[in-house]
């Protein structure tokens, strides 16, 4: 492991591993000392393309407690907007000696061109990229599941909302049913692509039937902008017959545990109620994501460092 | 004290010992070696939803002076600008590991709202929320005039400018009066509120009575866009009514002591001879922004820290 | 040697330092440790008023491996876009206890009013102001050439382009000359300044002529923005005049070494077959920018240090 691309470049082991790593790393972080000395001297950039505060910052945290020095790259003003290639971006960001370059880009694809220069020797981290993948996501909320139900193996996992465009919903299949989960999607049917049984999913238009069902449900964000493009009616008809408040919730007779990537839209895809309840593991998905982070930035630098003092 | 909120919120003793503490520390970055290693490991977040950059860099300089590590989280492209409430992004930077929150917004109340969540355990602190309050802005006045004139104890202070809309004029008035001083405030009746003076403050149009009366005068920044809303005839006017060139100050046949919390408009509340004065002390309050705001980071996280090795 | 503003500054000695404590430095980066504890404690401000990451993290990365702190402070949303002047902004980091200070501005000569302020004690750094100069880029390129030449003195090198509105080109011409090359110019007429020749360098319209008399070559990049200005009919036939293919430099018979400031239009002023070959130095470059960044900081940043235990 080298690079780490889309979820599917990983075995079930080296799944397991970023895991059991961040666990340990999560204990650093509720310690007295918040910082190991580990990747003091390395550089980390961050090169967003797009837009996503919450997980640069999250990124730059959990580099900054492995001791790294990192070094912001926003799209706006760079050379990228310049006209410059990615490729020539990679080697310049190779040549400035960084270690790791974390991307989050428009395009489907972009990290995996970026990996694949042949002067990149520093590791590619995937941030998401286009309607691809969102590795780092999918890890944190399989770890987050598994730090409440104690394993993923059997687990009954319902991803609710616009799979076609999300690649939180791609990475996280992949990163469930490689953990042993089965994977059940729910949705209108217009943001349910074609064929999705094949990755080896279930479908089902029942939200109430999916929730009775399952162990924990992943509520994702409505993006206000794909309902302008005629994938759904309204906002108001998708929370009507996709959203999950309180009263829905309490219907069910059971406890279930609730994930949602945010940033949330209240009242939409979930409920303030739902956001605030205990069965909610929203804020442990935030925290544990520095943690997995960590992980990743860990496990990838250290096979491309020469032992340091 | 666990947040920087108000002014207010500050006993008398409270505020002297943020002085105190200011001036222990200037004299580290006056010392060879500028950094304490006190904060090592913690987060502070500058979370900034209104430009300011200079005052976002002092906090920057404090923090890391400290040596805490400074994550930068301004509004534009954040998930506040994807309609995230601000509940949801305190939570959010709290889980992330925030242990302190420095937040400018252009709603007054704002960091109140930040501080009131139950999840956030981390401190909070107002770097300048709408036209509410600036409490950091105020505390290194206070200092600075102290630094220069021994004691703000009884000593005559006067605000002289829009009065109305400055959370600076505000927080200045709250600070000096609860350090002894009295305070007059000088400007435009249609930029000084109502009843102003159950504050404890008295009034005064002519701006030579006021002068020759104080001790130190707080020069106001204009702020152009007020001057559109009909607030004041034209900037101009203003200038001739209010603001102070070296002929006025050589009128008053004493020294007083000049701030302006900057950025200057040369020309306008101030002439340029009167910014390069021996008399005027604006860039020992940008230098002591620094040593307050040192002082403040180290109060406030040095309660909510286990002891480190 | 207080700043660095331009290349005419320096004495060919302090130039040739510049180079040999580049080289020592960039072993560091070469090391397992990349890091020096050189400059713990001390505030660098990349105040860049024009957009520049490549620049920017290029100076980012060599204050960090120096182990300095760097605050970045951009333009926009800045107190300058407020009306603030040069002076004040000066005066306002020098207050906040910058020790250097590395600015890139649209206006040439920004960089000296800001050196040249009485309060600003830390030192200047010239990152590129208007069509005026870039020392660190012309440092970089000799460092580059000799890296790969063995030495300057007596070499033959050539800059290609529109060198009427390129501070590189021009403090090219400067270092070159200074260490004791050889220039020519070559480009169309309309981007060549007239009496260029009393700089004491040649000019030449054919560009085959002029590779193969040069030892080196520097293409310089094409700005769009040029040729919509009438400087030149169209991108098309200046590729066709100016531009570097393989087939021109195969043509040639002989190896010649070639830079290019970056970033790159690739197919513009050279293809992608010539960037990608062997003789092309144009990554060397980006990595010696680093080095030769990180010994200009620490040359600079020592004269004004007191020595720290």
């Amino acid at each position: 492991m080298k690079h780490l691309l889309s979820i599917n470049d990983l075995s079930k082991a080296e799944a397991i591993a970023i895991l059991d790593t961040a666990q340990e790393l999560a204990r650093v972080s509720d310690g007295p000392m918040k910082k190991l000395p580990t990747l003091r001297g390395r550089t980390i950039v961050n090169l967003f393309a797009e837009d996503s505060t919450r997980t640069r910052i999250s990124f730059e945290a959990a580099a900054k407690r492995l001791s790294a020095d990192v070094i912001n790259f926003s799209a706006k003003g760079s050379s990228i907007s310049k006209g410059e290639s990615l490729k020539d971006t990679a080697q310049t960001l190779q040549a400035m000696g960084a270690d790791a370059v974390i991307i989050r880009h428009g395009a489907s694809g972009a990290p995996a061109r970026l990996a694949a220069c042949e002067w990149m020797s520093g590791a590619v981290i995937n941030a998401g990229d286009g309607t691809h993948e969102h590795p780092t996501q999918a890890l944190l909320d399989s770890y987050s599941i598994r730090e409440k139900l104690g394993s993923l193996q059997g687990k009954k996992i319902v991803i609710v909302g616009d799979i076609l465009h999300s690649r939180v919903a791609l990475s996280n299949i992949f990163a469930l049913k490689k953990l042993g989960a089965e994977v059940k999607l729910c949705g209108p049917k217009s943001l349910l692509p074609k064929h999705i049984e094949s990755l080896g999913v279930t479908v089902e238009q029942d939200i109430k039937k999916t929730l009775q069902w399952c162990d924990a449900a992943n509520m994702l964000r409505v993006q206000n902008e794909r309902m302008d493009k005629s994938y759904f009616p309204s906002i108001r008809e998708y929370t009507q017959l996709y959203g999950l408040g309180l009263p829905l919730l309490k219907s069910l007779n059971k406890e279930i545990v609730i994930l949602h990537p945010g940033p949330i839209n209240r009242g939409v895809e979930i409920s303030s109620g739902v956001a605030d309840s205990d069965q909610a593991i929203i804020l442990d998905q935030v925290e544990n994501g520095v943690a997995i982070r960590m992980a990743i930035i860990y496990l990838l630098a250290s096979k491309i460092m020469t032992p340091s003092v």
